[in-house]
């Protein structure tokens, strides 16, 4: 007699989140939150649900077809929100005078968007974004650099690059030679010098932007200097000199480059970088891309850039802002690679075995005990043989076991077992276990 | 010339959360992952959108009306999920082979349902579970009283009462006096005792499920046992005697409150407590509620049992398991009306503000090494007025100012301003500004 199943399955392009892969995602989701917070930026929290007007058009033809809408109970147009900038802007206008400006937020969230699955995306996926609103301060252009710089070192990335331009510098050009119309086109040509090369991308803006050969060479001249911040400084300013936007643009990465170098960062970790354009995105000062000095190939982990009017579609009240988001997938995919990440299935260090049946009670206090240190402990729910209870340990990852029975209650101790060597040690469970979270310590140290 | 304008808004029963409600409500789920992880359990995530036939039918009839449900670009039927439970079961019973048993998972992450607004619920909101899979021990059992306790603790209450019952024990009684059948009918009249009092829930019992005044008199006789442990499990063997399962119970609830109590916690957190019945919920053993002492009248804000079958609908693998939830928004509220949450816009405790136009690195950097000792700090992005600033600063709620201008960092120290009284304080900026760490976390230890 059996009940007819329901088949177990996702969604295609959904995933599960199993232990071991859920574990490093939530520790950089730990960190990410804890470095947005020592910045001063606040959490927020918005609707996964949208009306679909809020969420239609925002995102160019190709997101309006990935939606997911549907009609809610009481006959709404409503969509999963596809992005977390559209639902910013959305709560921005509608909050502003309660949040106050300059405001700082940070959002942890999923959004949906029906992708083609086969070209490896996902239809769900966490978005790990941070905004500063209401400035036009290079203040708050060098402290998002800063951020992504204290992120990345937080999350154990030593080798990385924070790549720095701002988009006025080539606008100035653009403008000095006559080409202010063909932004778009430049742009996209722009965006794939890393991948064919100056000579490709010459021909590319010759091609789709209409210019001369002679705007073109300019063009990749500009986006191809090279240096230290003071050379390319030195060779920017005469090409863009003719532009007021250019000659903002060009201050702007100046002193945002000098406040970032007093402010501690290692040099070689930010790079003026012209070639950065970040595409079609929408902004319209500095933009940053972060790479891993060890794995350039993956592309950017971290991005972002400056905005002169975040929610214009919702308010009059003109935004203008800098944010980043952090790569979420693709730093793991990262760290995967780079052999970062630990394979463990637990979030706990400590195994104790429920190796004498009547001692449950004494197997939690000692757990109490060490989790008062601060030490993470799973006791086994079952008072099976001592060998499976290990075995349980040992897949699962746990780097020590406290193990006690009869013998060592008897005499007021335990063995201290370093899962990975086998060695044990025999240690008091006096004053709150000290000498157990002594020897625990000693090892998790190694 | 003004753009059409979209009015920014939220759905009825959708919420944004904004920085001072985000800022407690991002606290609790910290320290509900935190305590989670320190007994080993696991976070998961599973998606928002599951195949429909996954959720329909799991929730009955109202949960299947409330389903936000559509068809996808693929034209599957879909739905979003409506709890964390039922996606637990199909995610258990999908990779069950590679979890292991015991498997313990938590899972805080939203979930939605088109209830009816008017009865003030909302249509979004966050889950927070912990589950124990895979075992039927008593010690997984206590356990869960355990980390209720700790969380509870953690997050700052201190006056609180576990209620703890095994269904096992009605179930006893109900086959003792014939009454096995109507479980459901005597739950649902039991769920009403502190509402109605014993009177009207014998007389419902006597309606509902077609007892004999005699039979609903030992079942309100039976949930109305009180005094210790001791002393309800001395009443309450007789009672049940004649079942095998009644005896289990007893046998269960024994062993539950004597293995909490020799772990540590206060006897009074944690009480036998025969009348909680835990309504219409799937469970089959130990239940248990968690009251505020000074607010008994909000009800539970940590709720759970234990089940014999989690997964049965999806595979033929027994899976028992217990589990309990947090009940966050109830939980909010009830600090809320206690006067527990500070009332502060900002995660940063220090503000530097941005006084001296030429020292932006500077100020950055005194930042940094604050950071450094685990203090949030945010700089001004902006050289405007110094009042400002400060009101900037007293809107947010920061506790310190750290002010320096020319004169400061002619000799380099800086003002350390205690924004509560007032009073400043000159600190040296030397060895990594270590007198400032020190006065700021002497004013924050006030």
């Amino acid at each position: 007699m059996s009940v007819p199943r329901i088949q177990p399955r996702t969604l295609k392009g959904f995933r599960d989140y199993l232990p071991e892969v859920m574990l490093p995602r939530e520790r950089i989701m730990d960190v990410a939150r804890r470095v947005f917070r020592s910045y001063g930026f606040s959490p927020i929290d918005t609707p996964a649900l949208e009306y679909l007007d809020i969420l239609l058009g925002k995102g160019g033809a190709e997101t309006d077809k990935q939606l997911y809408r549907f009609q809610d109970h009481g006959g709404r147009d409503v969509g999963l929100r596809f992005d977390l900038t559209v639902p910013l802007a959305r709560f921005v206008a509608q909050h502003v005078g309660k949040l106050g400006t300059p405001f700082k937020r940070y959002h942890i969230a999923p959004v949906w968007r029906g992708e083609n699955t086969q070209r490896g995306r996902y239809r769900e996926f966490m978005q790990c974004d941070f905004d500063t609103i209401g400035t036009q301060s290079v203040a708050a252009d060098a402290e998002t650099v800063l951020v992504v710089h204290d992120l990345l070192r937080a999350i154990g990335f030593e080798r990385f690059t924070i790549h720095v331009n701002d988009r006025l510098v080539l606008a100035g050009l653009l403008e000095s030679i006559g080409l202010e119309g063909r932004a778009g086109d430049v742009l996209r040509a722009i965006d794939k010098l890393a991948k064919v090369g100056p000579q490709r991308v010459a021909q590319e803006i010759e091609q789709t932007a209409g210019t001369s050969p002679h705007q073109a060479a300019r063009i990749v001249e500009l986006v191809q200097l090279s240096g230290t911040t003071d050379q390319i400084l030195r060779q920017l300013r005469p090409l863009v000199a003719a532009s007021e936007r250019g000659r903002e643009g060009t201050d702007r990465l100046a002193e945002l480059m000098a406040v970032v170098a007093a402010a501690g960062v290692p040099t070689d970790r930010v790079r003026l970088d012209v070639s950065i354009a970040r595409g079609l995105d929408y902004y319209t000062g500095t933009v940053l891309e972060t790479t891993l000095d060890d794995l350039p190939d993956i592309g950017s982990v971290a991005s972002g850039g400056r905005y002169d009017n975040l929610a214009e579609l919702y308010t009059n009240q003109q935004l203008p802002g800098i944010g980043a988001s952090l790569g979420l997938d693709r730093l793991l995919a990262a760290m995967d690679e780079l052999d970062m990440i630990e394979p463990v299935r637990t979030p706990a260090q400590v195994f104790i075995p429920y190796f004498d049946a009547a001692r449950l009670g004494e197997y939690f206090r000692i757990a109490g005990d060490l989790r008062v240190a601060g030490i993470g402990v799973e006791v086994y729910p079952e008072p099976v043989k001592l060998g499976k209870q290990l075995q349980y340990a040992d897949r699962r990852g746990f780097r020590v076991a406290v193990i006690a029975g009869e013998r060592e209650f008897a005499t007021d101790v335990c063995q201290v077992k370093d899962l990975a060597s086998g060695n044990s040690t025999t240690a008091s469970l006096a004053n709150g276990a000290a000498a157990v979270i002594a020897e625990i310590q000693r090892i998790l140290a190694k």
